[in-house]
């Protein structure tokens, strides 16, 4: 497999520490810009991998028409820095939320999803006395089992409340498609446009999303999609064959801090600089220069490495990259990470809307 | 089981959010410095859990002797806020940190741990034009298979290398027993101890640690003893019997946002506010007011909760308290948490060593 080749000299960062490389961000950046193109579809990538204005303005000028944002903190972080069309793909709900949602309503060209009918109502409460009404997209599960309705008639019945709702917009769908050939959810889609133009409501918009399926952009019927993971892509991705070794963009560097027995290194990335994730996987992510490695076990601070199957070892003091298992929640934990282009240092990304879960 | 009551009106925070109870961290805190008092051992309690300078200082104030940190940053914040005596129970190594190691040593009263020669030299290094020299544990692994020597006479001969080298000072012993009683730590402690004895090295300081072994503290033989978790307590701590539920301080606070199928509850708490460490358990939390519930996914914003088994289940819109299976990576998932006492509202708490895992 073709990891990115990388001498530890060139680097001088403080580990544990996620480092991007650039030159692959761009190349994945593009990637996606391209696929949507092809497709006719609109770009509108999810910032919850990255949490990063810098990363986002990147995706902007590449041609994205706007942000997707998991939580109402992130979308203000965006909103603050200047972005003004935010999709927020997320029930909204409490009094508190309500009132921080209006008002960011007024100063952006706001969307957001709903699936049910108490989500709708509280919307429109808080919506009511507005200039604009606010977009609302039905969400529609088709084989996640997450959120959304499961049933095409229902779904048409809320899209249906929200439009008679004061203050709401029915805007159209949101989908979540399994990874996969989306015919399942291209048959949800079109039953539940069918049941909605016998109502006189138009579907505007059909937002999918997903980073294992963006060779198959376009194949739902959405009009807009969102990806987060593509712009640095993970062991889960490569995994899944939506990325291959080379479109990886964040290893976290971690040093061996104690080689306590010969078959065995302990580093100094944990659970709180790798998360817990396993997303499938035995191990807690992949030592790339070291394949044979597993990373077995985490404590908080420590790593623990069985390097019994390995011919050749690393010494205490020799910095290891990881490939994390799931890049998204790792960006999460840290407020600044280490930038590299073509491998040499290129300074340190703000993680602007890292820890906005509500 | 007795978990604390609550009503939810009587609280208004945006979900999901860790929320902490005063008066169980209070008795908390007297626990472990009365454990400690009756065993005739300085009580140093670590902050990993915590981070926070708030609940630092009430541990001062119960008697603690001083802080452990497990991480250079963390210390820096604990210094920077007044403390002025920290262990940090960990191998630094790397000219970048070893830097930020003697200039911490200038101004507080520090000690490190150490288990081999290459970071033995590199502490060395760093401190050779010191006023004072640094004080240096050898950290013994007595079970984990984690950090620390595994066999006596190479403590010893460690010890002796610390003792020689410029710069440093041989301060004794540092062990973290497995948990259970601890028979094999105190025959490894007293092995180390006659063979420093042999070479005329004084062990004077001999730290010990775990929150599972609270009840047993001084067995190992320790002068000092390091306890995170027992601030809060968490499910980990339930199960293994080193906590009653209504030693719990800490419960996550999430919104139910859907109830799209009959059997099936979304929370808005996932993998970026509960961590995905399942300490050894099923499912990624408990929800203490249906303990019937599973919380059987997370995606990185929505829990799955399966009520498939649950007489009673929580509608939209209602707020639920989950029992993190390990607290510490939890808080350190936060900028703030809220704070209650006999459980109103009782301001935020700032997790000043947030994210310092370098």
């Amino acid at each position: 497999m073709a990891w990115p080749q990388w001498r530890s000299r060139d680097l001088d960062v403080a580990t544990p520490m996620p480092v991007v490389e650039m030159a692959t961000v761009e190349r994945n950046i593009t990637r996606l810009q391209r696929a949507c193109d092809a497709a006719g579809v609109a770009n509108r990538p999810h910032i919850k991998t990255h949490k990063s204005i810098a990363m986002a303005r990147l995706q902007l000028a590449a041609g994205a028409v706007g942000l997707t944002c998991q939580k109402l903190g992130e979308a203000e972080v965006m909103a603050d820095a200047g972005f003004d069309d935010i999709l927020i793909s997320y029930n909204i709900l409490g009094s508190a939320k309500l009132k921080r949602l209006s008002a960011l309503a007024a100063r952006v060209k706001l969307a957001v999803s709903c699936d049910n009918v108490p989500v709708a109502d509280g919307l429109s409460g808080a919506m009511a006395d507005a200039d604009a009404p606010l977009a609302v997209l039905v969400e529609c599960d088709t084989g996640r089992n997450r959120c959304g309705v499961v049933d095409p008639a229902v779904a048409a019945d809320l899209a249906g409340r929200i439009a008679a709702l004061p203050g709401l917009r029915f805007a159209g769908l949101l989908v979540y498609p399994p990874n996969g050939p989306p015919a399942a959810t291209r048959a949800f889609v079109d039953e539940v446009r069918r049941l909605c133009a016998a109502r006189d409501l138009t579907v505007e918009t059909v937002s999918a999303g997903g980073t294992p399926n963006i060779e198959r952009i376009g194949e739902a019927g959405e009009t807009e999609y969102r990806s987060g993971t593509s712009i640095y892509n993970d062991r889960q991705m490569v995994e899944l064959g939506a990325a291959a070794p080379e479109d990886c963009a964040v290893f976290v560097h971690a040093t061996v801090v104690s080689r306590p027995a010969p078959g065995r290194a302990m580093i100094d990335a944990g659970s709180k600089a790798l998360t817990s994730d396993l997303a499938g996987f035995k191990h807690f992510g992949l030592l790339v220069d070291y394949p044979c490695a597993r990373l077995y076990q985490l404590a908080e601070e420590h790593g623990f490495v069985d390097l019994a199957d390995c011919p050749a070892s690393p010494e205490v003091g020799e910095v290891v990259r990881i490939l994390p298992n799931h890049v998204c929640p790792v960006s999460n934990l840290f407020d600044r990470i280490a930038l590299v282009r073509d491998g040499r240092g290129a300074g340190m990304l703000t993680i602007d809307a890292r820890g906005k879960v509500a």
